[in-house]
């Protein structure tokens, strides 16, 4: 089969592992007889740079002629000062809502070899840690109205409507479905009307899903259960604003924060497959960077957008593989780590497929 | 001198934790030469089950005529099936507007003696933990405008406005150069208008504050660097919604969640002193909460409201001297410790005073 990609390699180390994940995706292509046709468009600095703004036309058309979208890494220090609306930010937000992504797929996992990262003492982590976090991606306080006052005062509105709490429900009842059957709503029903809301769609979805167990934290206890008993928790199903927030602090408690991939589903199959960690300037364009966030988003496409699970599974198998032969980049090693850059770790992944 | 202090024991291990911290308060009085007089009021579940409202005026008129008010806990499995506004946390979120208590201090330390207890590695503690988080306590999205559009949706407005911002901030630099020297304002200034204006007004205070140093942290990521590098912090100053996530997250970063107090403050001297732990139904009217909470929340009471600053300082002395004699309550014991209930906790720490 031949398959259409979209390649924003974006900006800091965003080139880097980005075409490092291409050549594990060429590989996957070699292997098992599929082509990967990949159009590369900008977002992001880049796009700033070469268009002045973050987010052209041509880009979005095109990202919607494909059949998913490779995304490494947008931003930097030297877009910071520029207005809201012209920042590389703008053009995430932007990327997501025009592709109408309105599902962000975050599983916080624990790789055992790097198990010595994580923050937390080794009897909270037990025999491992692995959270999905389902976070609705194109609603919230995130795209509610905004408004300035002058120098007097700002504002956003926090919303949501029906059919945005239904579909973003269902991707995570169906998620856990096919993992540990539990569902853990986040929100603040005990202050917000959204949340109220909210909480009540959920709890009518629920109904189509007998066998999956549902429950409800607010927000607040929910940053505590993370730290102090994660392993409650199987599938965390929250909004735009809580679940950047909870998600982060997830991929924090695992150590990992470099290894982890994220996808963001709209609708039908299509997607767009992004590392969670940032841009890194500070090592861009030296070799340093860590590959395998972005090899596993690769995963993630190929399982979602593409429906080539074996192709997946073997990308993944091939990260653990490597993992387990002692190479490392400079972000994860430990003492005794066999430590390579961002090419060779690519080309290590790609030996082991 | 004497002191009028407005008495709200509120629900589940409430009575019990006030009761033994007011005859800390009553040795206090005697030690020193200063009367208190409490006038108990009733808010939460038990105005509920009263009043058939969860803040009755009288309530509101007897905390303002007061120098100061001590609070338990409120709520319960009780009343979680009333309406929004006629729950316990209505009665908590009325009162804090109607006395116009804007600042909330939540000190997150650690206490040496419960360093064990805290989730996080024993190279990240280092060398203990102490953060100051000011959380802006009566405006944000949990009291902008609530909508509940039918069966469709809902919305919550989040909004500031200059006056309360500045006001905040300077409470923030206010403590910070008592302090360690730093705040960190905690925003999402890369999506929301209303961060965007909370940065511009805390940049324009940090102005008259010369000596302290002032940094700027998106909340996605203070939630991650609380977790890997607490030791950044000294007072982290954000917004009612960040500081409700942010601050419980600390606390829990502690291991002493038990142990923790806050205030809640307006203009001038007055000011709510509570735990920041919960009512605890499950333990209540059995003598095994933990009142150090408490009592050191009285001990912010003494020192911010009352100006009695020795007074202060020798009731956190005797908490300290009691934790190092081995006396523990059941939710910080340890293997060989002298497990203690309320009552004999709180006999304890008055013959340490
Ligand atoms: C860069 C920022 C706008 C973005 C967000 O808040 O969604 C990021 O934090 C993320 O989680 O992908
Ligand atoms: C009970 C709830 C309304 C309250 C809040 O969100 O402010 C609580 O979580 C707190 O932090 O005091």
């Amino acid at each position: 089969m031949n398959y259409k990609i979209a390649v924003i390699k974006g900006d800091g180390i965003g080139p880097e592992i980005v075409e490092a994940s291409m050549k594990v995706l060429d590989k996957i292509g070699e292997k098992y007889n599929h082509t990967f046709d990949y159009t590369e468009v900008l977002a992001g600095g880049a796009a700033i740079d070469a268009c002045d703004t973050p987010l052209p036309q041509e880009t979005v058309d095109i990202c919607k002629g494909s059949d998913a979208v490779l995304l490494g890494a947008l931003g930097g220090p030297k877009w910071d000062n520029l207005p809201g609306d012209k920042r590389p930010e703008a053009g995430l937000l932007g990327i997501r809502k025009a592709l109408g992504l309105f599902a962000n797929l975050r599983p916080a996992m624990l790789f055992e070899e790097l198990r010595d990262a994580s923050p937390l003492k080794s009897e909270i982590i037990g025999d491992g840690l692995d959270v999905l976090v389902v976070r609705e991606l194109t609603g919230d306080v995130y795209f509610g109205e905004k408004k300035k006052d002058g120098d007097f005062g700002a504002s956003d509105l926090m919303n949501y409507t029906r059919p945005e709490v239904e579909r973003i429900a269902r991707v995570a009842f169906d998620s856990a479905k096919k993992r540990g059957g539990k569902v853990t709503s986040v929100d603040k029903a005990n202050v917000l009307e959204t949340s109220r809301f909210w909480r009540s769609v959920v709890l009518e979805i629920a109904r189509e899903y007998p066998d999956v167990e549902l429950d409800h934290l607010y927000v607040d206890n929910a940053a505590m259960q993370l730290v102090i008993n994660p392993h409650q928790f199987d599938v965390i199903l929250t909004g735009n604003l809580f679940g950047d927030i909870l998600s982060d602090e997830a991929s924090m408690l695992t150590g990992s924060i470099g290894m982890l991939p994220s996808a963001s589903l709209g609708e039908g199959k299509f997607g767009m497959y992004e590392p969670i960690h940032g841009s890194a300037p500070d090592i861009a364009g030296q070799d340093k960077a860590n590959p395998i966030a972005t090899v596993l988003s690769v995963a993630m496409m190929l399982r979602y957008s593409l429906g080539l699970s074996d192709e997946a599974d073997n990308v993944e198998d091939a990260v653990k593989k490597t993992l387990a032969q002692g190479y490392r980049t400079g972000d994860i090693a430990g003492d005794n780590s066999n430590v390579v850059g961002c090419v060779e770790m690519g080309e290590k992944i790609i030996s082991n497929l």
